[in-house]
């Protein structure tokens, strides 16, 4: 049960939806800040984004997160569900692109704290020709994961089981971002 | 010297201003949530929200963000500068009221990790009279600087030493918050 009295059902708004339903003030740049970061145009495609986002969940132990983003990036990846959980159980082995390895290591350290991100993990992003925009925009998809994560789990929000509603949630993000509420 | 180059000078540009200038997209909305969570109407005042913003980045041992919103937050508070620095060191002996502490105590679980919130450090809150948009605006606010922190030290930023140049910019906010870029 969530620590707070979200004031919904909380079958009908999991995880990030209950506070955001709670809250709209705050639910509005949350949201904003996700659409940029993991929609916009980019050189990283969104599903390259959206494992990015799955991964640093998967980190945090934050499973609705986790979750949510492993069907969003299963769902806007060629390489479908069998990569996103090959990335997320062994990141290193995984059959990813150079680029998107070395980013996926600057995440994890970002995961661990600012400090930990160090010249030569940038210079091996560099190497496999990451660009400036695309080192930032990793730092900052991670950090903010950093904070989805902990702001469902700091209020015990409720992370249902089944796939299948992850699934439902990743047709809704793909046909209509992070700005339009599900109805 | 920062990990990429953020196109702007250090001494101009510190801290977070450095990569919000090299990506006003994403600076956008990284703004609106802080001037929504510290400056907004709410219960808290501007200062005690600002105490948790500097509390948190301190136990983060994010420099640039701690020495700011430490600054941000003795403009605003009537007990000022002291009062600040007696809670980065010791938030349970310091003279704040029972309800602030038990929030800092949440915030400190949070800047953990999300499952670190306890139902008791909820209860204790409650029972110094939190109410729950205070417990979950505590939560929200120690969970973004956990990514504001991560942000700014994961892209190696420029802090300055000197406490004038906090000071200034706390002048700056006091009148005119998060929204509006100094020039």
């Amino acid at each position: 049960m969530p620590h707070i009295d979200l004031g919904v059902d909380d079958r009908e708004f999991p995880g990030i939806n209950g506070p955001m339903a709670f809250r709209p003030e705050t639910a509005r740049p949350l949201n904003e800040l996700a659409e940029v970061l993991l929609r916009a145009p980019n050189s990283l495609s969104r599903g390259e984004r959206e494992l990015i986002a799955s991964y640093v969940s998967s980190l945090n132990d934050c499973n609705f997160c986790a979750s949510s983003h492993a069907a969003f990036a299963a769902a806007q990846l060629d390489e479908g569900r069998p990569l996103v959980d090959r990335v997320r159980a062994d990141p290193y082995g995984a059959p990813v692109s150079g680029k998107l390895r070395a980013l996926l290591a600057i995440a994890a350290a970002v995961q661990r704290g600012g400090k930990h991100v160090t010249t030569e993990l940038v210079r091996a992003a560099r190497d496999a020709d990451a660009s400036d925009v695309e080192i930032h925009d990793t730092v900052l998809i991670a950090a903010a994961f950093c904070m989805y994560n902990r702001y469902v789990d700091g209020l015990a929000t409720f992370a249902p089981e089944q796939p299948e509603v992850y699934a439902a949630r990743a047709a809704h993000i793909v046909d209509n971002g992070y700005l339009r509420p599900r109805t």
